[in-house]
């Protein structure tokens, strides 16, 4: 194994009727008034919302609610997140949603701190503090709700970027899968394959290191087998719970233990779509970019493609490794390729041209660190 | 899954080359003085002291040293550590060896809050708060360099009990697995025997949830080849470092996570025999107990026992599996029977009232909660 770091502090509270617990744990840290921070308003129909403030009641902790934060969350109305914190004199912010939500409000909570919460993300300033964030986790997808980082859109420059730090992991999590039964289908497919992208940009820069190498080949089964489950039945708890924990596992720390760092190429050149097209969800961005991504870059680390190929899908060849990857996400009704997504193939040059300069203060990719031309290669696949 | 909270906030620096980061960790915390605590003086022959006390130097920090921790670790020498402290002034401790030594300075830790430490093994107080606690591991077993639970043997009244909590979570704990290429052969088999028996615990009382049950196989198999690779080569990093995470997620919560919290009888029935046989090492008395348990005990959840049989050793029965593990085990060198420790038959009923007295404030096992007859069953069984 490589030399790393696991350290990993965010308490997990994971299971059926778990969500009443929150006001409590908020209440140990202290805390009298948080920011409630939500989506377009889906936890007022499947009752999250309701079990999320009777249990603030009762606990004794005043809230404001800041609703509204997009499925791509943009630097804006993080920043109006920012303004009410400060003007409502709030100590943490409570997250209920998915990625999105819990990233603008790791966002906030560091940005509180800031002149300039973007300079974070230009990397001008580290994140060396943020207020206690607390998350209510309605879609497995992300690991947002287990992980130190936060994907932000700026809106005016087209920039889908990141930050990461200690201070940014959540404080408590609270995930019971079974409030994601009633998602939409397209909702549940997009969280796992999320999750498996995360996955595999750590797996494929695996020399064979166990037990992290097998433990990703488990959780990459594990997803296929409970999403192809809540395919036929969205009720099927055991399914939504392994997929639940499985998406937790796949960035918390324990699935790149002893790998090489990730290679994140896909996901970087995935912002790149989904900045000049918002309204690509990430998950679908990435069922595209991925397989076009195996095909063009395998040949440098064949091995573990070929251990991949074999177990995933018992197959002897990357390529028809590839199909069936593909055949799998179609099975699940994603799209597979940029045609699928409805982007032309003239827009090329610019998404990779997007990707390229907005990525222009980091290398991209591991395996092989791509220039504009990789790029561009790898989306005429995609296509 | 079943509902479960997983928290583990230790921070875990794995690798190679790890062990001089150990002072500048500590004077995070604002240490400036620990108690150094360490077993019969091997880490003076493996160059491990050396690296540490270097570091503490580098770091500022002042330490008093505490040696003579036994491998079955004892009340009273934890007693004189805890006086040590109070004397010195210390302001945490520093474990440097195996899991006794980090269950010895757990115990110190919160001990140093308590009027009477063994009250806590009793159960008449709880651990509310513990010194910090640092480690240096030696040897890859029990997991307490990342967990919460320490045991500790009353010498004066047989008893081989635990302890648990929060506050008992080592702060920092330093992993070099190449330190452990020195140990004594029965010292890596009997450490990689714990890790097994940990995992065991609680795989066979899944019903097949996963990711859980799916990663406990891999870990298995990751230590059962590991170990095969040690024995041929025990310079082998690669199989070194495996065997070293894989033990740390067999008890780190990982393992347990959405299963039924561990079954927990064979090693209370180990802890029976070793408090009677101090000259037992945990991991022998572990291989001895564990098969025979299965043997009594399978029928109870036979589908995952037979799941077991199939995915671990090819076999379509339990009882050729039980005899695979042994073979696998005594093909380590480890014993296999209560005569391998040269127990005699007579002592059986001693043995089972010891194991039954000593536990009675619980009950012993899950699958089925054992009675005195049950346990002197199972040890006819290991004879």
């Amino acid at each position: 194994m490589q030399n790393f770091v696991f350290h990993n502090p965010t308490k997990v509270i994971f299971g059926q009727g778990s969500i009443p617990k929150i006001g409590n744990e908020i209440a140990k840290y202290g805390i009298k008034r948080v920011l409630l921070l939500a989506g377009k308003g889906s936890i007022k129909t499947n009752g999250v919302y309701e079990q999320v403030v009777e249990s603030l009641r009762e606990s004794h902790i005043d809230w404001v609610e800041h609703w509204g934060v997009r499925p791509n969350p943009v630097l804006s109305h993080a920043i109006e997140g920012i303004k009410i914190v400060r003007e409502e004199n709030l100590q943490g912010i409570l997250a209920v949603g998915g990625g999105s939500v819990i990233d603008e409000a790791k966002s906030i909570a560091a940005g509180f701190y800031l002149d300039n919460l973007w300079d974070a993300f230009e990397r001008k300033v580290e994140i060396e503090k943020a207020l206690p964030v607390f998350t209510v986790l309605t879609i497995s997808a992300t690991c947002s709700e287990m992980d130190p980082y936060a994907v932000l859109t700026n809106e005016k420059e087209n920039k889908k970027w990141n930050i990461g730090g200690f201070p940014l992991y959540p404080k408590v999590s609270i995930i019971d899968p079974s409030v994601q039964s009633t998602l939409p289908w397209e909702q549940t497919v997009y969280g796992a394959i999320d999750a498996l992208s995360h996955i595999m940009e750590f797996y494929f820069q695996s020399k064979g290191e166990e037990p992290t190498t097998s433990i990703n080949e488990t959780l990459i089964l594990t997803i296929f087998n409970s999403v192809d489950q809540l395919q036929t039945n969205p009720l099927d708890y055991k399914a939504r719970s392994a997929l639940s924990w499985s998406a937790v596992l796949a960035l918390n720390g324990i699935s790149g233990a002893g790998l090489y760092g990730g290679d994140w190429a896909c996901h970087t050149i995935e912002h790149g779509i989904s900045a000049l097209h918002p309204e690509v969800a990430h998950g679908a961005g990435l069922a595209v970019v991925f397989p076009a991504w195996i095909k063009y870059i395998h040949t440098l680390n064949e091995m573990q493609f070929l251990r991949w190929a074999k177990v995933i899908f018992g197959k002897n060849n990357v390529d028809s490794a590839i199909l069936a990857l593909k055949e799998k996400y179609k099975s699940w009704g994603s799209p597979v390729s940029l045609r699928d997504l409805g982007i032309f193939k003239e827009e090329i040059p610019l998404i990779a041209e997007n990707v390229y300069q907005a990525y222009s203060i980091r290398t991209i990719g591991v395996l092989k660190n791509l220039d504009l031309n990789d790029i561009i290669e790898i989306l005429k696949i995609a296509y």
